[in-house]
């Protein structure tokens, strides 16, 4: 028989498709490597030998996600084609773990495509966090800033047309500023296009990352977007990673001291608690219980 | 006033001195680049500016730590030099953000130094743990091993000297194997030695992975000396791992779940549960404070 | 119609194909990622538009490596399982772009493979070279070294499997010694096994540095496997890797200043030189014709 | 004695001093690891041990950079200060290996300062290289160029402070646009500022790539600047990647066999080849010297 490259058949009808972002971005899948099958073999490389059955394999798959043995996701990759603002761009470019090819504006003229947020999304400074929005704008002021950003922006572009000058007619004595020159007169809301390739573990380290309700909306549309892959690719591995990192809480040393207190003054027995656990914690394994019991405190 | 490089002062006795490993190991501080200082002053690049106290400063750094900011922690590096038994180093290698340097066993011969355990490291295999040590040899058993491993090990090295036939009177035809083969006679537990650099962030991420109690104790060893220099080098910063990584606990969302429903039944009331936490989680912010009340869901 | 993976056909019917190194190892294809037009691609985002020719995708390729534009050729990646001789590991696993899963001797039993030489591959060290080979050993000479390296080696495995005990009959006492600690025992020519992915640009890079005479003889057998494998996925860019790699050379400021002066004094007209060069430089851009005469300053 | 950090006399001056790039920023000095003797003592760990002469250790490290034996330059670290609009930060960021530290948009508002290029600087797009500039614009064209970056770069300002609102008056209802959004308003030409960490040989890959003529001017300010203190650092390294790296130059093979073809027919005897060598290649070693009779084919 012959032997063919691992695929995973629920990405696949994503490949060539557009994922909509924002108002001119997309995100759309290129290429891919390897399934869940593939994280399995890869670990099973390390770790023992023999066929199992699917249902060990999702174990598996759960197993390696919570105790962070990351180098297996390392084996898949996938690839897309995106749009986005500078910069989001500008952010996203921080992982370095990602391979890239961007458009180059000291080659290409960059097309008239400004992002302009929608309404909603126009909020004040917050007053809370440094870093975040907070109270949205009302009716009157967004309609205010959106003229506002729009105006600017197709000025901005203008000036960058202005400056190149690519369609001059033969009379003109003016030849046109460089490209690399030119490129300056646009601001960081414009798009910019790129291939942008991950492995698997580094994509759930940045959805971690851009997901969370701190990272800027505007990033947090792209994590969604690439998220909408990484469940139809692989589907066991994203239920993992949503019970064990991204619905997960971490506490501090003295915070499970805490803990540990308020559990050993809870007024049951550890008989009791046990079972009290046995009925909520479902579908984990008994070692997962066990561990439980133990941070708690109560074995 | 002359500029002079960012020292750390603690750190300073500690260049070029023995920290002794394993019977003949050792890790010896070579060099180092920033303190905790130059972590603040790259944090106050990203998110504002502005001297503040040496109170702020710590503050800052256990904020960095607990939101997961890697990036000034990456502003720092070590420098060490190891001798370290092979089958350690392989382990080690694995962490490749390192540079490293090794004796190369194709240009140089390596000495007659092998690892023994000590007698109480001799462990049989864990029957619950597939990776693990399980009960400890008793004494004759142990001192059989020990004598087999001494045994081979000086057999080994004798091969290889055989092979290599380096100090042969003139009479002898024999001109020797190369020094890239010879070394196959020698076995995993013969010491190597290299020059390994990281910096801080990923010397952190590896300490968490190797002083765990999982590690094989032999790389643990080697991750406490290195766990030594971090102390003498960032105190502010180790205590804040401390506390927010080795010490503390990630909990799954289904665990949480699990948790926060033992809290609502906890028969006292938000404001008394308030108290009880106010009164035991010493030394956190306010606004860490409202992050734990948050996550047990009473607030 | 529907869009699938781009493929590479000659690599295909090396999927799950063992190619042999050395006396038990082996390198076996296990999945790849993108082909040359996703190279092309890929770099059209960076640098300009529109469908071309194939003839112009052929140039463009050969542009990019020769201009060393590295970012294009990291769209692609491969994924073999190899079999290899660890002290062959210890060299390959510095390669750090690369991710790998290698099978653990904390978990499971290595099997009793080791390698051994074959006659004409056992040479005495270089007198010249500190780090290479010299003479080959005559017959009987070769046929002691053989000899000694399979009893060692077979000794050694003994020595392992007594440590590990592992099929103890009831009366046995002795437990057995943990694996991670019997592992011990092995010499550097026992097989280990890995799954190894690596992106093309990183491939050719380390087949750069293995492939050379200087290498050691036998990573250069698992180099020589992997070059097979580049050959048939990507034969452009194969030929423009021998082109401007593997059989170009790099002189020197001094050496460069020393060959033009040879070329200025060479009893040929400027014209004369061209010609000469028309004549004999076959097949490349009339731009590569003129860097070449510029480097020889001859115009 | 008490055991210091190696130090880099010549380097220690710049230690907190602004080297000035384009028209608002900088680069300075903030930390720096090791030194040439860190370099050495690096190698000699791999590749053999004792004390040598000053003169030895030169030959090394030219030796080295020869070779392209890259890990003991990794071995030095140096971490900088620097000032530089959003468009070269952009090329600059795409240097993975780099540990950087940007200010933040989202928590700081930026300062006015935006790049304007110097009148000779404004130059046409070139019509022969797709990336490069060509043609100095005149002087009339140039100034209407720079008025109008001017005016286009301040209206933004003006217009990112506008969003901002930050100074607003207590009756002003319009509470201001969050910084992460208002930054939007900003052009390309804007400063930004980081702490960028690299070590010395990504920064010499970096150097080759950013000092070249076709990378764009703005980033080769910046490059030139960092040379300076490379050169100040590692004077040796620096004087030996001049020449084999910077002033090297590389033939393919098909050139290399015309090369061949010339000398070949040069009316010489191959003694004379050598003695012409001999009397220009200035102080190279013998086996330098023999590797390039080698390369040309005449020995």
């Amino acid at each position: 028989m012959r032997i063919t490259r691992p695929a995973a058949e629920l990405l696949e009808p994503f490949l060539g498709r557009y994922i909509r972002c924002l108002d001119h971005g997309f995100v759309i899948l290129r290429d891919y490597m390897g399934n869940e099958q593939s994280i399995v073999e890869s670990a099973r490389i390390s770790y023992g030998k023999g066929t199992r059955s699917v249902n060990e394999d999702k174990s598996l798959l759960r197993y390696l996600l919570r105790h962070r043995h990351t180098t297996p996701f390392e084996m898949c990759e996938i690839k897309v084609h995106m749009k986005l603002p500078i910069f989001v761009a500008r952010q996203l470019i921080r992982h370095r773990t990602a391979n890239v090819n961007e458009m180059s504006a000291r080659y290409s003229v960059l097309d008239n495509e400004f992002y302009v947020p929608a309404p909603e999304q126009l909020a004040a400074q917050s007053t809370t966090n440094k870093q975040g929005r907070g109270e949205i704008l009302d009716a009157e002021q967004a309609e205010w800033v959106l003229r506002a950003i729009k105006n600017e922006s197709a000025g901005n572009y203008q000036a960058y047309k202005c400056f190149l000058n690519e369609d001059k007619d033969e009379e003109d004595p003016y030849p046109g500023l460089a490209r690399e020159l030119s490129r300056m007169a646009l601001s960081l809301n414009f798009y910019t296009q790129w291939v942008w390739k991950i492995d698997l573990h580094n994509l759930m380290h940045f959805l971690t990352l851009r997901l969370d309700e701190h990272a800027q909306y505007e990033i947090r549309v792209y994590a969604q977007a690439l998220r909408t892959l990484v469940q139809a690719w692989v589907p066991n591995v994203y239920d993992a990673f949503v019970d064990y990192v991204l619905g997960a809480h971490t506490f501090s040393r003295q915070e499970m001291h805490v803990i540990r207190q308020f559990i050993s003054e809870f007024p049951l027995a550890q008989k009791e608690i046990e079972a009290y656990i046995d009925n909520r914690l479902i579908g984990t394994s008994a070692r997962e219980k066990e561990a439980f019991l133990n941070a708690l405190g109560v074995r």
